[in-house]
């Protein structure tokens, strides 16, 4: 398939964000045919998210996971794209604890609006948190997370697709 | 301590590449005071190296790690900085995969003329791979990878701190 970092490229797709998040969920599955380690998974997912989003000029500050650390009841930062994180979120707590304890995908327009969002960084105005669920147990595995320096930027048709990558995420990987 | 993105601002060290390194190896530290996860401690690690050398305007393209997976005597892809990339590198096999077999460093001036070099991306020109091993054990638990679109990007000062940060790696995560 040519060279693995092609895979990031999202130009051809024309500015269309749901050709771009079809693309995204195409390009997953390419890259998970034969890997189901998460941490692998993950790292290469944090990076089609990352580029996704900025070939489509949406000015995201942070794209990545943050997993289950079952023994603690809390959030771990996972792979990313971006700058340093918060390390760890505890279940229920700011937004990605929300997704997490609740199974809901939080869809945030203004985070200094959202009474549990925790800053791990200023610049951000907007968020979203999908969880992703084991199929079978129906325990939470982790979070996908992104963050936004524009207000607003996330909409029904980012849940949507997020959701879709969540749900193969689930699937295709061993935690 | 701020804002955790703040520890990825490395613009006050005045393109001194020495000071900058310094830096990324005291704010390696200051996140894992409490923090012995390996993906958790490598995903903030990934951005910290990413943010350190584009401070520096080194145009490197690719800033992460590959971890050893025993089963298979292969490295796998983990958490990264920069465009999608190769999930497997079999031991002995590619730059990373000769790291990880010598436990010696790669510096690599120019990928095209390394007899194994394996491209995840055709931008790449210049590279160093620094191994991670258990102070115990004495087996390879990962390498640093640092891809750079032009050549010879990479020195001795840079060997010196990354073998830094590897120790220090080794020694504060549980893998």
């Amino acid at each position: 398939m040519g060279y693995h970092a092609n895979l990031a490229d999202f130009s051809d797709v024309d500015d269309r964000k749901e050709e771009a998040l079809k693309m995204l969920l195409e390009n997953y599955k390419a890259l998970t045919i034969d890997q189901n380690n998460w941490v692998c998974n993950l790292s290469n997912a944090s990076s089609l998210i990352w580029h996704c989003y900025r070939s489509l000029s949406i000015d995201i500050n942070w794209a990545g996971f943050y997993f289950v650390n079952d023994d603690k009841k809390e959030l771990l930062l996972g792979p990313f794209q971006g700058k340093v994180a918060c390390q760890t979120i505890p279940f229920g707590k700011g937004i990605c604890g929300v997704a997490a304890a609740t199974q809901e995908t939080q869809l945030v327009e203004d985070v200094d609006k959202a009474p549990h969002h925790i800053a791990c960084d200023g610049d951000t105005k907007s968020e979203i948190v999908v969880p992703i669920v084991n199929n079978g147990t129906k325990r939470t595995l982790a979070v996908i997370d992104i963050d936004c320096r524009d207000f607003n930027a996330f909409e029904d048709l980012d849940k949507e697709y997020l959701e879709q990558l969540g749900k193969l995420i689930g699937e295709t990987c061993i935690f």
